[in-house]
């Protein structure tokens, strides 16, 4: 797909069909994704592909719960806007996704935030290109328990940072509107 | 451009033709970046261009001088590697870019590193299908000079994220490898 029509298409996508993303598909995604520039091409990033319905939804209550934590001792934290939802048991965090995947590194690597999120960016634009929806669902990265990072293998010394649902989607979303690009200054 | 094609053609770009970017084009490709996801849409990202090379030789002082003086502090950092070239005097992080362009955001969202590589992934792959060339240059930022900041625009409350030089390339260097994707666990 041309790039400026994948942009258009490449939406949060929250809605899936109930259908699998087939194992070969998600490979294929990953392997884009690690097409993506990282600091010194040090390509720090893991992936994690869940597909277990059960799993996911331990994390998201898992993550839930660490985050209304969080929220007590940081009241004013720009998440507080999704207390009410957070607390409602029924609302998984990954809505009826049929896969989720983590993007994670080495928490000592100093660059490992912006390089998994490049590889984030590729996974997106990738998946749309072949037809997918994803969102990228920062509710569902609160994963402290270490039984439940050990089932997931997340190793100790990693940390999360794309967390991304994957599947057909019902419908490609409206583009939420965009501001005007704000260019602080031109040096000419 | 195709999508596969594009994130063949996307190398880092180090090497450019003596040629002017037209301004329009470059706010063309700040456009297309701020297409990117963000966190609650929150779009915090903001740009600075700068063309006049005086200054870009000015920031790439400061920033190796700044980098050379943490690494006395903090040896063992995995810019180590850069100390040799960072000493030379004759070394221009920027080198023959003919521009130069920050993505930066406000330092209290929590979300800004990710947010702004998201726009800076959008800005290299916009600029590739534009027959441009890119490279992330983060030994540019290091930018503490309260002149320099004042001068380029770049706000107090402001962290640099994306360091990203742009021009028409002399060439599109080979794809450096890339490591097998690395898949944790597959959670079935």
């Amino acid at each position: 797909m041309d790039f400026r029509e994948l942009v258009k298409v490449r939406r949060a996508v929250r809605n899936f069909e109930d259908r699998v993303v087939p194992m070969s598909l998600v490979k294929d995604i990953i392997t884009d994704s690690c097409e993506a520039p990282s600091g010194s091409n040090r390509q720090p990033w893991s992936f994690i592909v869940i597909t277990n319905k059960n799993v996911m939804k331990s994390i998201s209550d898992e993550s839930k719960k660490n985050i209304l934590k969080e929220m007590e001792h940081n009241p004013s934290t720009s998440l507080s806007g999704y207390k009410a939802i957070l607390k409602d048991p029924g609302f998984n965090v990954f809505y009826n996704a049929p896969c989720l995947v983590y993007i994670a590194g080495p928490k000592e690597v100093r660059s490992v935030a912006v390089d998994c999120a490049l590889a984030a960016s590729y996974f997106m634009l990738s998946a749309a290109d072949r037809g997918l929806g994803t969102c990228w669902v920062d509710l569902g990265s609160a994963i402290t328990d270490p039984a439940l990072r050990t089932e997931i293998g997340l190793p100790e010394d990693h940390v999360i940072v794309g967390t991304i649902i994957l599947g057909y989607p019902v419908e490609i979303p409206e583009k939420p509107p965009r501001n005007e690009p704000n260019i602080l200054k031109i040096v000419p």
